[in-house]
């Protein structure tokens, strides 16, 4: 198993620890933590399923305020801790090896201002396209936890009128939706992401809000390629942000 | 009252009889007949609220199959039944004059392929900006009828595996998709529509299927506006089928 240093693409004064047989950051992660708006009111962040912690890096870039990853996998707990240390981001940044479903056991109700999270997306039911290396899978897959575990709990952690933030599959979107509203979290911005110009979008970034009016927007589009396949300005704006 | 009897714009061969000072179809209607997929399956077609019935009228360039359109407002239901008749339609399609709520005593379950719907988009809450112009009024805010009510008959009158295509605010997106699950139709196909690029959506067209599999497409986005202000070449087209 080989441990490599990588920058944190685009963030100059940032690194990470990825290990390439198993886990790399993922685009996904800079969408994210580039979707959500950070204001005075947020106090405390919580990354649910935080990988080796790129949005608590890129989140740490924009706010000098608390910030918790959740991470289950011992693996990957353990690069996301060596993560933290070499950004000397550890007076900001914790990160938990404990289960997303225990979490009310650590934390009370209500103590969180913004939720975000970035998790496995594929529903756990045809098992034979399940990837035989079992870290990478449960990344990937909903064997350890599901969407509705992930809502309900950080509905739960959640103080009134605080802000849940999700990147997901947009095949997912009716589910998403009726999940989130289930639990009094109100979809209040949306924005979907097309791989390029003219395609169906595959992946949508939403934000809601706990125990809010219903009513919600629709940004314009995230194109991410352009016709030559390489990132569009907006991406590759993002990239900059840690300038 | 001016009866005025115009082209159905773009569609050469079609009249429809508007009423300026309270009753003009709208882009809408367009926007949600070209985007609903007519094929042999489809033999038998509903449009709840018809206005003036724009929808069958451009419906009935792509399809022979039998079109009800309903509209409860006589003097709207008038216009509409003068429309039919000036474009010699009246076999294929048929107007009623009854309330939406009371279909199911004209209508035995599961008797309709598609139904269609541009309903009024707005909530009755603040009675303060209501239109004045009562027909006007009820075509727009949901005051004969609400989302639930049209979607709950809808499921009723749908056969299995039957198509439920709506235009409506994007606002009301989240709403929408939770509605509709609660009466068994699944979100399958979305195209958020943006007045101009870069803008939020306003408005947004779906498609749910009864009884599906969940599992939803966002297509492209479709912009109405180019940087003039003109109609996209998209839109231009679809005013270009009846051709």
């Amino acid at each position: 198993m080989e441990k490599v240093i990588n920058d944190l693409v685009g963030y100059d004064n940032l690194k990470i620890i990825q290990v390439n047989e198993y886990f790399n950051f993922s685009l996904d992660s800079v969408l994210l933590a580039n979707f959500v708006n950070l204001n005075d009111k947020i106090n405390k962040i919580l990354d649910l399923g935080t990988g080796n912690a790129p949005i608590p890096l890129i989140l740490s870039t924009k706010t000098n305020k608390k910030i918790i990853g959740v991470e289950l996998q011992k693996e990957i707990y353990n690069l996301a801790v060596e993560s933290v240390k070499i950004n000397k981001l550890e007076n900001q940044i914790e990160i938990l090896n404990v289960d997303i479903k225990e979490l009310l056991s650590h934390f009370k109700v209500e103590s969180f201002d913004l939720i975000l999270s970035n998790p496995p997306y594929f529903k756990k039911i045809n098992t034979s396209i399940l990837n035989d290396n079992e870290v990478k899978t449960n990344a990937r897959h909903e064997t350890l936890i599901n969407l509705e575990d992930i809502i309900s709990i950080s509905s739960k952690l959640l103080v009134n009128k605080g802000i849940f933030a999700l990147i997901h599959r947009t095949e997912r979107l009716a589910e998403i939706i009726e999940t989130l509203k289930k639990y009094h979290l109100e979809p209040k911005k949306i924005r979907f992401v097309f791989p390029k110009e003219g395609s169906e979008s595959n992946l949508v970034l939403i934000e809601a809000k706990k125990n809010s009016n219903p009513g919600v927007k629709v940004l314009a589009p995230l194109i991410v390629h352009d016709e030559n396949s390489n990132y569009t300005k907006e991406v590759l704006k993002m990239f900059k942000r840690g300038d």
